[in-house]
Formats: structure tokens, sequence, C-alpha cells
């Protein structure tokens, strides 16, 4: 469950941060006043699917695992490609009714010359996502249910993966949870706090997600902060890899190699997709981190947030 | 002036071409029911504003030169995507009403794994560019009127570039025209025929689209009759680089080395955008076809019909 958005991938200089009153590396939302004078100050873009659950499920369906994902879109051009990029890979969509008062939500995405991207989000349509919305019967059916912090932006989407985790842990499914942005951490710090401690088996976020969310100095206090309430955390630390904590130990896995880093839109979600993908195929947490690894390596690799390659392919 | 496209890239296999008729490095008209079918059977795909002219006067923006573009959106994300990367990069759109009764046009390109471009055409709202859509003081004003062979394929448009090529003429302007494709060189040759006797002071073209053309067996007899009907031909002859033909004399201009070719998407867009530039900001010939050569390694070396940087900055 998460945002449906189509990627506006622009590259920009150091200096057009500045001016437009972006922080580096985070996501603002945007009305469509700004996101209308912000995509006319950019230079030419190129549009691609986005949303950072999207991205994971698409990951998830490339390594050759199944799975569904519920968001919505409009009737209109962006949501027509939105569909599409999901079921060109078999992924099953839930819009629920495309009649909506507002367009299709989009991504502004600058990309400055270091890689990092800085996200300006024009939610539209995907703002609307509410419980109705919900297919319940595909949450039941799925082994994990698996949700992006940035809808707890908005109260009706909140309430909507409150009820959506009730049905998962009733059908006895895993309840997964992404912290998505430090930002967004800090606005719903509590809201974040309650559901990692009632409902989530399994939290994702980096290390300034972990921080943020439980207000420590230091990584290792969020660590231990973090474990007392979710019985499965998997965080990355960037280029130095990522964690994978239990109650029991906290795996430290490498990084892969990558020949230049291009864009790293998209580098948690993959990380997500190669971990779920191991965890609903049976396979060892030590594993699960290295196949989120991989699946981060091949998208930081290139512009855009999903993999340019089938994922199983770089599977050994 | 040309079609105004969304380009809409999407990586295949060779037998995908064979499973869909259709033929590779090509381009075929297709309407809007196989643009449906075709959207559903390819995988992800990528949104990037394209179109041959479009392409080009991008490309000699790029190089620090002026352009305007006439040619027809609809009021739609589409098209205003592509308008906004024109004006993202300074060269003004003459898109007349945008009202229109069909969507903003699209063209489906099928890179397969040797970086070729089979291009399948949903000409939408550009397929309605008349003479009352051509803004003649902007014709007039331009030191070439350029305009590509695709828009043969229909009437009205036939009729428009007619009558901008005489108000060019009239105000003193030169006249070119790129044949774009050898399958729209075969169903129009009698119109490209007599509008290159009449009309044309610089043709563009590659090697199968002059010998469709003149319906030679050699390079060399089309390229004898070419020049009997235009004072200036340039003719692209891929992996070898280009021949630039005068009444006098044949030069021949190296390639630029590509480390890798990856997708030749608006390789001969921007050929003719750096021979356009170097032409309007005075070079001699040699010099031309070199920013030609310069400008068609650099978009062969991505995905996407257009310049990833400014194209003055490899400019010795």
């Amino acid at each position: 469950m998460g945002n449906a958005l189509v990627d506006v991938i622009a590259h920009v200089d150091e200096g057009f941060l500045e001016a437009h009153d972006m922080v580096k590396g985070w996501m603002q939302l945007i009305d469509t006043e700004r996101a209308v004078s912000l995509y006319q100050a950019v230079g030419s873009a190129v549009e691609m699917s986005g949303g950072s659950a999207a991205n994971t499920v698409v990951g998830v369906a490339s390594f050759g695992g199944r799975g569904a994902y519920i968001g919505k879109v409009s009737d209109d051009e962006l949501g027509e490609v939105f569909a599409h990029d999901l079921l060109a890979v078999g992924v099953q969509f839930h819009a629920g009714d495309r009649n909506n008062p507002e367009p299709t939500g989009r991504c502004l995405i600058c990309v400055t010359p270091d890689a990092e991207r800085t996200m300006n989000t024009y939610l539209g349509a995907s703002s609307l996502l509410s419980t109705r919305d919900v297919d319940l019967a595909a949450v039941a059916a799925a082994k994990v249910l698996y949700m992006e912090g940035y809808l707890f932006d908005r109260d009706d989407a909140k309430s909507a993966f409150r009820a959506a985790a009730e049905v998962a842990h009733e059908a006895g499914r895993m309840v997964s949870l992404t912290l998505s942005d430090s930002f967004c951490v800090e606005r719903h710090r509590e809201d974040f706090q309650a559901l990692v401690a009632d409902q989530v088996d399994l939290l994702f976020g980096n290390e300034a997600e972990l921080i943020a969310l439980y207000q420590t100095e230091t990584l290792d206090e969020a660590i231990a902060e973090a474990r007392r309430h979710s019985p499965l955390v998997a965080c990355t630390v960037g280029a130095r890899g990522s964690l994978v904590v239990t109650p029991e130990e906290v795996l430290t896995s490498p990084p892969v190699p990558v020949r230049r880093v291009v864009d790293t839109t998209g580098a948690g979600d993959l990380y997500a997709a190669g971990f779920l993908y191991g965890l609903t195929s049976g396979r060892p947490l030590a594993e699960c981190a290295q196949l989120g690894a991989i699946a981060a390596a091949e998208v930081i690799s290139h512009v855009g947030p999903r993999p340019l390659v089938e994922l199983r392919t770089l599977v050994g």
C-alpha cells in the first residue's frame, strides 16, 4: 500500500535546490501551485512510474515473486502509465475508483550531480486513499502487508493502514512498514511509535529515520529502542550496507559494489524488495539482506526508481 | 515543423518485434486500437518528449542556438510534458489551438538489445497540423525552416509545409527537409521528389532514404541524383559518419567514437541539430558535419532522443 505517483525526474545543480528552498535528500509535500512553478523551473524531464511501495512491489516481481499493489490513481494519462508499468511486470493493481476530483499524483525528483535525489510530491489522487479503497481480500491473501510511511501524512490513509494491518493479522500474515523519510517521521512521531509497537512485525528504515523515530543520539540507541518494539528491523546504512536486527542478534550485511552511483532514487525501496522477496521465499535473514543489497545496487546505477534488468538474473 | 510526439520507450527482445509484425529500425503509423494493444504488450516504459524535428531544435538550443518549434499537441498531460521540455531549453513553441478532438500524439519506441529502435507512432493531435497552425511570422524570422518528412503522411501537413516554404523563401531564408524514414519516402516518393526539386535548399537523409527517394542501386547514384536537385545534401552513413554534398564536392566526415551505443533513437535528429547550428552560426561545411557527429554521438550513448548534457560543452 502506498502513494501511487509518477516520477518526473530532472537534473539540477546544487544552486537550484537552494533557490527553491529544498533540503537535499528529503521529500516535501507540495500543492498544485508549487507543483506548477517548480515544474516550470526545471529543465527537460523524464517521466516514469514511481511511488515508494510501488517500486518495492515491482522489485519483488522482478525477482520472480508475486505482489499486489493498493494505491489511488485517476482516469488520466499518468494514471494509465502508472497502471501499465505495474501490470507489465505482473503486479496486480487495486486502484479502486479512478473517477477522482484530482489528477494522478506526481513526484518531481531533482537529481544533483552527486546522484542524490530531492523530492517534491504533489499527492493528487493518491491522497484520496481511504479504508474503503483497500481490497481486504488481497491483504488477507498476501504473506506480507507492506506499507510506506509516506501514507501517514494523511489521516484517512493512516486509518486505512490500521484497518489493513488488522485484517492481515487476523489472517495470520506479517505486517511491515517502511519509515520512508525522517521529516515524515518527525511530523508523525507518536503515531509511528504507536503503530510500530502495536502492529508492525517488520520495520524498514535508514539511520536517520530510526534516530528520528526514537529521538536518540546514536543509531545503536535507536536500534536498541526499535528491537524492543518490533520483532524484526532492517536498517539500511547507506554505502555501509544494512543491519538486520532481531531480539537475539544484529547481523551486518555488506553492500554490493557499484561502479558509479548515478541516481539514488529507489535505493531504499529496492532494498525492501529484495528483503521481502527473500523473506517470502523462505530464505535466512542474512540472505534476505543480501538480496536487498543486490536490488539496491542495480537501481542506483542508473536513472530511475525501478530495476532495468530482471533482478532474478542477478541472483547467483 | 514536425509531429509533436511524446516517446514511450520500452526495451524488448527480437522476438517481440516479430510477434508484433514490426520491421526493425523502421517507423509504422498505428491507430488507437493498435496503440493500446502494443502498449499493453510491452513491459515497463519511460516517457520523454520526442518528435524528430523537436529533438533537432532542442539540440540546436543545447549548442547555444535559437529555435522555435511548430507542431500540435492537445490540452492534456502529455501535451504539457511536451511543451515543458521545449520551453525548459529556451525553444519557442507554437502549438496553435490545444483544444483538439484527439490526445497528444505518442510514439512507442521498442529498443532491442542491439540498441536499434523500432517506432510505432500514434499521431493523435500532431496529425491535425494544417496551414492555419503555422506561425508565418516565426517562419519568416528564422534563418532556416526545417521540416521532417514524417509530416508527408498527411495532406494537410504537406500543404502547410509548402506554404511555410514559400514564406521562408520570400523572406530570403533557407528551406531544409529531412527524409525521416525510407518507408515514408516510399509512400510519398513523387511528392518528395517534387518538393526537393522545387523548394529544398538543404536535404538531410541517410543512405536508405536517399536510395529510396531516387530508386537507385547504390548510394553514389542516389547522391548524383540528389545533387542535381538540391544545392546542399547532408547524408548520414551510420557508423561511417556522414557525407556533405554540394554541386562542387563531396566531403566525407568521420563519426565521433562512442564507448557503447545504448539507443540509436535521435541519432539522425541530433546530427541535423549540429549541422544546422553550425550552418546558422556561419561555420564551414566540414565543421557543420563535425558538430552533427558530436551531437549524434552524445545521444546514442544513452536512452532517450535528446541530449543529456549541454552540447555546447562538447565543442572544443
